[in-house]
């Protein structure tokens, strides 16, 4: 997009526009075309490394000239493995079987009309998140596979990043002979720009995911003047049922908040079972404690492992992304339930127990996106639901919850084929 | 709903967490006790018939002497076959299959993780509609299905005939052992209430189905702060291709427009192919004069069947609900393709030919919720789709599209089991 002394409201609403076409152009293309412009956005990331990094660079040393802490930081660095790396996760969506055009069902009915609904693309899916280039790679590619137009606005921090791994998506798209326009970084940092788009730039945008903090969350779903496909945060628990297996309960608990702590699929509250506190919590504690983790406990869990910091009322409702996790001690399934009901954001929780009735009261009770059954919340991942790559993990009610895809990026029509059938 | 003393807000804030207390006893509840509630609802309304009749004179009364017009006051009218009706398409929603708990897939990952897609209610769905007092009935029946609580909100003109029919609901919810406020009609005519709801009610509304009028779907989109699952008008075109068996075209069109005028399925704009509008025009137009439906053509169609009203621009974009039909001469396939992507509502749309490709290139073009090859636009609903009953036809891209009855009113969670898998 070129800043030729257009207004940003003229800009936006071209790229509105443009979006429109390429999700034409994406629609009519055969599942071949968009397999070979993935292919060749991937082949395109390489060739533009250097500038790539180089714009990262860039991005990098002027967030930590604004102070950006370590772990966001973290999340915007790259490196030659982690560009290559995007070059990897583009090729790997390729492999996703396409999804539109597949038929979901199709019947028959007694007057002769064949009924199919059919996967259809959506059209334009803008998607704003914050701060991590490799969204910006994943999403395009994504988009194109599910044959939408994108819309991509990364945080500011990651501006250059950004644009640079779109010059080589847009030579990807080009060589597929799709117009550039299928998928279109949004080249400016003013805040503006973001509340355009949640107001549907024209009713050229048919789908907004937010991705990113409380604060990005609460503006899209208090701006948001198209439909919205949620990923809030991940408040994610572990009910530790009494009939647990203390070893196997310490191994969850561990690797559910400790493998990776900034993931969304990552614990933040530990609750355990009052029935079996006294002999199940020390033992999670100390393997807690043993991989870095701080702990902050009611006073009923600090009474029974003193170690731990006292947990005020904010503890149960903050996602840390950090080692930190909060503790409770709670009253059996039905506590458990109430505890996550009134504090969760309906991502991912898992109960460990070798109780089935208990596993499956938890399972009934819980309301969430992804509920499991002595596994691990670190599950919680498009890829190993066996999806392959995800734009993230919704957390709304509708169209799509869980991990979301190439499929959940489709929508449906029915198809109605008759012989000249009048209704009755 | 009590008047005592309450404003507007406390007394919607009330009703927006007794839904939420309704809507956990309806997940919670068995198949056989959501059907034993739905049986009981429709043999409450017989015994109430005298009452209902009562409010719908009532109703009918005010609405005449405000002025309302013959089909709005058409659509309001009750009378004992009518609330006949009322009960048999209530007892009809108990023979549904439950959606609720059923397994749309299931699958086990190379770890072990056996991982089901489960569907689950949405919540607390509220409807807002305008004067059909049959939605009250059917929309209590569905929610009461698919396991959700409802918030219905009908048209001022018919309030005293949904509170009436309501009492009978709320008689057998209560004969089946269920909180009354699984179904709640909102007793105002307070135009703010219907602000409440799109605002949310304190996020005790999970999803907002407006039924009615451009000018409700336009608050309803500008206001909503809750997904919304759109029923736009049914803004439906036919169009006869050239290749058209001409007395199957006449037919097809005869009945998308005439069957019945009334319902959003209706057909508002004929679309006939340039390469044979000479022969085929006449017959189609003769067809409709004859039904006695009046014709609005643009030039070339009037060139044609001269006995045309000459169409304006706002002919294309206006869903006439009465015997009128607009009437436009297109360049094949892509020209009625684009008049369609330019002038329809996403709804339902036709095509006539017996060329196979034809037909299949206007499937692939048309983005509409149904699209139908020879037969006629009036199949648009969930009762002709096998689906039973309906809220309505869902417009909007996202959730549901077309008719949605009880499972549409569902969402799903993964249930992900386990024997202790930790994420590598």
């Amino acid at each position: 997009m070129d800043d030729a002394g257009m207004t940003l409201e003229a800009r936006m609403g071209q790229l509105g526009r443009a979006a429109r076409v390429g999700a034409a152009a994406l629609r009519t293309a055969t599942a071949e075309q968009r397999t070979a412009a993935i292919r060749a956005m991937a082949r395109a990331i390489p060739r533009h490394a250097e500038a790539i990094l180089a714009a990262n660079a860039r991005d990098m040393e002027e967030a930590a000239a604004k102070g950006i802490s370590g772990p966001m930081l973290e999340r915007g660095l790259l490196n030659p493995d982690r560009v290559a790396a995007l070059a990897k996760a583009i090729d790997e969506v390729a492999d996703i079987p396409d999804p539109v055009g597949a038929e979901i069902a199709r019947w028959t009915r007694p007057n002769g009309l064949d009924i199919a609904r059919v996967r259809t693309p959506i059209g334009v899916v803008a998607i704003i998140y914050e701060s991590r280039p490799n969204v910006t790679a994943d999403a395009a590619a994504l988009c194109v596979r599910s044959g939408n137009a994108a819309i991509l606005r990364g945080g500011s921090e990651c501006i250059r990043s950004n644009l640079a791994i779109y010059a080589a998506i847009a030579e990807g798209l080009a060589e597929a002979g799709l117009p550039k326009s299928c998928v279109q970084v949004v080249g400016t940092t003013d805040r503006a720009a973001v509340g355009m788009i949640l107001a549907g730039l024209d009713r050229n945008v048919d789908l907004i995911i937010p991705r990113g903090g409380k604060s990005l969350v609460a503006r899209v779903q208090a701006e948001a003047r198209a439909p919205v496909l949620g990923h809030l945060e991940g408040l994610n628990h572990v009910f530790v049922h009494a009939a647990a297996d203390p070893a196997k309960a310490r191994d969850i608990v561990i690797n559910a908040k400790l493998r990776r702590v900034s993931v969304c699929g990552a614990a933040e509250t530990l609750l355990v079972d009052k029935a079996a506190a006294e002999s199940l919590l020390p033992v999670l504690a100390e393997g807690l404690a043993n991989g870095g983790c701080e702990l902050r406990g009611d006073a009923a869990a600090r009474a029974i492992a003193p170690g731990m910091v006292e947990a005020v009322e904010d503890d149960w409702t903050t996602e840390y992304l950090e080692p930190i996790i909060s503790v409770a001690v709670v009253d059996g399934v039905e506590g458990a339930a109430a505890h996550i009901a009134r504090y969760g954001s309906g991502h991912t929780d898992a109960i460990v127990t070798e109780d089935a009735k208990a596993a499956e009261r938890f399972v009934a009770l819980v309301d969430s996106a992804i509920v499991l059954v002595n596994a691990s919340t670190q599950f919680a991942d498009g890829g190993e639901f066996g999806f392959g790559a995800e734009i993230g993990i919704a957390t709304d009610k509708l169209h799509a919850r869980g991990p979301v895809g190439a499929e959940q990026l489709t929508t449906f029509k029915y198809v109605v084929r008759g012989t000249g059938q009048t209704r009755p």
